[in-house]
């Protein structure tokens, strides 16, 4: 028997985005910041293109940890929003667990800081229970780069899948005919190059023109 | 029970080459130009030298993807040419499958641009139908190293089996006798510290006549 | 079946802390001296606040190995302490083992010098007794990247966890309630950035008092 | 004779913004993608910021190059543009250096693509006719580091002064107190940790009141 | 005429600690935390040590950018400490110069955060006003090594001197005769290696003995 | 059941030493020349010093490929060496494999150059024939860290077990006790620093005499 | 009186290709192969392209160090060629000192193997002669960077100018307007993403017509 | 008037060879321990191989810092051996300073551990003095490549020059034919890739013969 394909499906996907918080995000280091930015604003802008449910969580917001980036909330002003009190491992948390599932999808779509715990603790929680979880590997961050490497190695061996926000977007897309000019404006603002691509490519059209 | 050694058979290897184009080439960051390109082309030159079934497939190619390298499309005049309207994972696409079980052949070797794409997303479908996929990880580009791990480390979790071109070359030959100087050429063309092997021998032997 | 999440509990969790003498320890360049020394006590005082039972072991100690390094002498000085007269492998040693088993636990957490022996063998043996066996690879220390990427590929192969000690604190902690000062502190005396959070918290606090 | 601190001024300074073209851009490597086009972005706001004369000059936009990136177009409508026919050292176009001279400013902040041609020549040139010049080292981009270090050399030998573009808008601004939220807002939008300090300590603040 | 070798001399020297404060040291990148942490408490204690004269200052410490690190208000509480109210180069405040020429030292030990603004523009000043300057290179940090590499450019362009904090506290010592123990402690408390060194060495005595 | 600890038994290994010839290891760029001769040799010691049966092999050593390098040569003058006539894989060579099935070892262990095609291929074909695979990781060398990375992976993935020399010596050797000197001989011959603690330890004890 | 760009000027440039032969070149370890097969053959095409006075020498090319790569000799058919008959120095040979004089040119650009002997020892005898020296640092090669790094330090202590060999070409053409074909061919055969660029824009201006 | 070129001149030149001693290399983390074991036999083997005065010195050689490395003390038996009481600056100790003068040599070529300290110290030393000071850069070493750096570019910026150990002999050699056989020997035995490219040689030769 051949190994199935987990192929990511826009109608059976959810995101969480664990605790993208202000104060443990200047605690990364495994991205620079400009690039862990971008990825994690691409990565929410994914979810939103293809309306995902998205569940935001946070730990200890009113502490030393920080509130969770702004620009998170504004994205998503009527999603589940789970600021536990206490728990590290979000699934640990009921509330955060009966959004999921309130949800009703199977293929679980984790982001998160930092990687070893906020991504790592719920990834192989949510495979305990039957869910099929992919890992965004670049809009995770931690302390250093060793670190995120032990973090993928024990969820993959759990059967986690890594990643890119890119590849989740293309496997969630399917067909650039669905929506080109969505994807593209998707890749555009979060892709310099791929924006590059297009802007020289039109720059030529018009000239043709 | 002893792991089989799934072993490249050229009798049975068809090699697929999927979107390597002007455009997504220069998105390519994870190899540097110079060698990213050398490593294409003598891919190609493998599956020329030893009569694979080549199959040449493209995104997009009238869009800022760009056109196929010019090199590829000279070197396969009559090979199977799928220029896909829109399927990014090209197994979405019918005509490409149809022009894959045409080969006839069980074995398939998977280059690309980008990697955890255009490579990975293929590779996942023709492991889910039996077929046994080797992935020629230095003719596979993507944006950065971090992304290209994950996507080597998703492909393996599934089978695949990561080669360079050059263990492709070697594992199609078995024998040096099987044709010396056709390896010879091809390995003199595309790795430069083994032509001046090859070039510090024949001057010595030179000397000596 | 799902796989089972194999998660740290604080009930049924030992330390082992292999070979950390101080002519080991300069033999370690896979990470630099002070982060080292920083991940070492820091995982030593994972084990205290935790209440883990705790082992110390050391090979040739009289020799060129060097002592123990006295830092961890003080911080444990009554938990078994075996210094072996000869075997690499601690595991071979029927006292060390003794006293792993005299834990009653079942779950092993492991660190040492130099990665690829003094923590892979008795993590091998240990699993293969049935153990569950977490590596704390980042107090974990060798003679080279290199050689440490083969050691963790080897354990986890053989189904080790690679763990840095943040995530093992964080594991067995689950909740910040239980004890949100101790684990603070513990988190600020070693991870000097999560300190400087701290502090910018307490002193917007004092403003604003 | 102690030698002098020649600092930025901001009554004194121009800035030339050399060739940051759609083609040109997708060459460099030696900086990430996002990194790059965020410190382009920042230096371009700096120079809005201080209401610097700005100078825009392309280099063959019509064809491969491509056209300059919009967003530098977009901030700067009115400011000189100098579309080159042909001279690859922007200083060898009259019109390039008679827009440089009619700023009559004496210090030039240079940034540009390729950093050992398109910075390094004008750079050169104007050090020649007694312009003080700063390098602008983190928005100027080129094929990989080797390149960009020998070009730093070059220009340091030279006579130039490397800074990244928050040293420049640091020594141009002096005090905070000239405007605080200005330069913090500009700070937030460029420096994704710093807007992570502001964003904790906003919401402190606010919890505090 | 030979070239003078500017050597540190304990009786010339001054130390002055800029911006060492909890935000700001939080964008810093070029070194990991531990280190950072390591090396700026350690050229405080050689400070100490050799009781040079030694200035603290802050920018905007009330703000996101945060206290001082409280570790080097506890070394030194008498000492002159500059809050600046907004000047960004400390040597643009009066006070801060002030206390600089009230030590009557020639030679200025700097080490601060961010290396290309709160050590660079102090050092520039203060050589233009005659001062012999010395750059603690592992005890100032900044965004990226990028950007270090840029600062410290600048700053040997000038006249500074580069030394990490090992090699201030030997030039300021000169002979381990005068303070063998003293010495010793400080480096033992500093580099773990050089405390296995000396613990390995206890060692061997003590059984000998 | 419980995975079982293949463990390295000098009762029952053999070391195949592939294709380290003075040409090929020229195209070596994955371990300095000087860490990869001292590995090569290393392991070699090891070899003699177990008295394990050891199997030479070259490919094609009278073209540019080049002769065995002599010290191997010299060390082994009665092993068999198998200078195959075309075979890549030396695993097709029949005399090659009657060699090895001749030491009647079930435990195979085995270094060479190019990693991913002279080690690949035999470590692959061995596993398929029931035989346990040791890798000698860091005496194996070949173009580029990628395509080692890659070939590890692929015979991870089929069962291979990744060590360096030093945990080859190590697992063989057992207990110190079974010959303290012949051990610390071959380290301190192949590990520059374990040599330097042996010669201070030793320098200690003399002074205490 | 400010400092003079000592720049190239195609009619007073000579190129000396320093020891560029088969066995060296697999000495050089600071470049991967296929980039530096590129970047010397790119300087050589620059060469020919500028028809500057192109001088070539070898050291003892009938012994290990193997002979001129058959494509430079290929390319120079005419030209002079030192073969050297033991001065490591070329500058020490006296036919070698001739042609350089012979030529006329007081603007030497010298690339060559291995950098800190072939190219900075006639590069600093250049210099001291009254020669202007500019290192193609991206053709010259040799053992590791930390190496190149040294020698390049020393030979801009000297006053000589490192360049890659792009900015080499760019710095004699000086206007696309003197050759647009021909330096664009240039470009695309030596550097890969500017093809690409220049066959993307090919294929839409295809499209458009 | 032209630079001059000053060049190692084996009629008045010395070595310095500075704390080389068994716990001190221990320190050292800018190479790895057999590259740099290696480089410092090397020099040593130039040393004598050129017949240079050869002065030998250590700092506290009885305490943590360890011996003399022994290999250094058997290969210069008659040397000047100065074991200095406490100076940290060699130069600060008059017998040192002594026998450096003695030898009546202009030249120092110099190399130790660490960089920063017991290179940087007497080579700043020297320069004073008006000796011209040669850094062996390779054979000298310290706690990490940051470090390195900035001693190196102290030491540059009064005048030293770097060169690897390799450059060293050929500067003082000149021409292969005072000798081919030493030089060629002393290669063979420090550069394992020119050893290889002899090999061959040689074999190819046998194989004519």
């Amino acid at each position: 028997m051949n190994p199935t394909y987990k192929k990511l499906d826009k109608n059976n996907a959810a995101v969480l985005l664990v605790d993208h918080q202000t104060g443990l995000i200047n605690l990364v280091q495994d991205y620079t910041p400009n690039e862990f930015k971008n990825n994690v604003l691409a990565i929410a802008n994914v979810a939103k293109y293809f309306n995902l449910p998205t569940i935001l969580t946070t730990s200890f917001e009113d502490g030393p940890n920080g509130p969770l980036v702004p620009e998170l909330k504004e994205m998503f002003p009527n999603t589940p929003y789970v600021a536990r009190p206490g728990q590290i491992n979000a699934w640990d948390n009921e509330d955060f667990v009966k959004a999921v599932k309130a949800t009703g999808k199977k293929q679980l779509i984790i982001a998160g800081v930092v990687t070893e715990v906020c991504v790592a603790f719920p990834a192989l929680s949510a495979i305990e229970e039957g869910f099929d979880v992919f890992i965004v590997t670049d809009a995770s961050g931690t302390f250093n780069k060793d670190t995120r490497d032990g973090a993928l190695m024990r969820m993959v061996q759990a059967g986690a899948q890594p990643l890119n926000w890119f590849a989740v977007a293309c496997e969630l897309h399917r067909d650039w005919r669905n929506d080109i000019e969505g994807l593209g404006t998707l890749f555009s603002n979060h892709i310099p190059n791929y924006r590059n691509l297009m802007n020289s490519y039109a720059s030529r059209s018009k000239q043709a023109a």
